[in-house]
């Protein structure tokens, strides 16, 4: 990989934790629903089910999610749920949005060292607000050039985030949790990707693995392998 | 003005039509709450308190809005409203996303003339997915060479945006209708700024003119007059 001079890192799940704090509030909120109906899993796939159906209309992010969950819990209690419960969930949105970001293990070394040799930028989709904050409250921005905060992370998007900066794509390396966003769309433009897996993925960006069968790219344990890999 | 090299433009407000949408939604939603309670002036003012101690949390745009015209109804009716209506104001904000884009009188007239003469971009603030749907809507792209949508606009966020784009300050003209936010913070930065007022106007927006007193800028009753202006 000697060609690479620009590594650019996914935020969520992969410089910091995020989904975790998605899946507690989704069981913070059946407890809440637990009062008015008996909790299965049907529960978290009719969520889900309201959350896909607002995508198109709230894009990603925590605002979305929660308008989602207030969306569910009426229709999960036939309009039962009381005042007071809407307003919980409304404050299960807000914690999360006031949540302490975690750096994840072994980050802040990694960026340590590659920062002496490669440009550095995250590229992250969701709400810009959030974002923004969530990497001013990280303490990593001293280590990235550029950000550039998305609302969806295609071919499309990836291709104009590097025209906007004068990236090579030839020259471009993407690091990400997501095989979906952060590895599919960047591989189709003729870069290259990393695939660093977190333990817990969102059932938005899972993928049938065949899809990326003929694919060329790394999958790596943990990112504090980067640095050898790339002989830096 | 013969030094100006770039002109970037405001979105809502400016280009099309914003603020009636959301004053149109608030009588939506106080017709909801008559069947609570009895509507008078204390009920905007208890909406937009609610708005702007959520503002730091949720940041601008219409999701952040729906969510806190459900927390304002639980409150104004003592957590009686019932599940139905907490539905109709979700669905309220839902009609506001899904609102047409209505580009605003001249504006494509004049836009026609200028992407002759200038670098034009947008500069909006607001919700990222919201704003580049609208963008997308209002069939305005084709003038314009670069879109960024910022989470505040400031004098730090001009200047960076400025840098990123490689634009002189000394070249650069904003046009809005906020003094707030398109006039004050560009004119500090030692750039041009013109206020073209827009009917309505956001409470959030609003300022003592008594702060631009001895600031220099040129308020225009209408876009059509631009062209005219620039000599072009």
């Amino acid at each position: 990989m000697d060609k690479i001079k620009t590594i650019a890192f996914d935020a969520d799940d992969t410089l910091w934790m995020n989904e975790p704090i998605f899946t507690d509030t989704r069981l913070k909120f059946e407890e809440i629903l637990g009062k008015y109906i008996s909790i299965n899993e049907n529960l978290e796939k009719e969520l889900y089910s309201v959350e896909s159906r607002n995508l198109k209309l709230f894009g990603y992010g925590i605002k979305g999610f929660t308008l989602s969950m207030v969306e569910s819990a009426l229709e999960l209690t036939n309009y039962a749920i009381k005042g007071k419960d809407i307003e919980r969930i409304i404050l299960l949105g807000k914690e999360m949005l006031e949540h302490p970001v975690q750096v994840l293990p072994d980050i802040e070394e990694v960026l340590d060292i590659l920062e002496n040799h490669y440009h550095l930028m995250i590229i992250t989709k969701g709400d810009l607000w959030d974002q923004e904050n969530k990497i001013a409250r990280s303490g990593l921005m001293r280590y990235f050039n550029t950000v550039e905060i998305v609302s969806e992370k295609n071919t499309a998007t990836y291709r104009e985030v590097l025209k906007r900066n004068s990236i090579n794509a030839a020259e471009f390396l993407m690091i990400g949790n997501s095989l979906k966003s952060d590895v599919l769309p960047v591989i189709e433009m003729g870069s290259q990707a990393i695939h660093i897996p977190f333990h817990d993925t969102w059932t938005h960006e899972m993928i049938d693995k065949s899809e990326v069968n003929e694919l060329t790219y790394i999958e790596m344990s943990s990112v504090s392998k980067l640095p050898e890999y790339l002989g830096v």
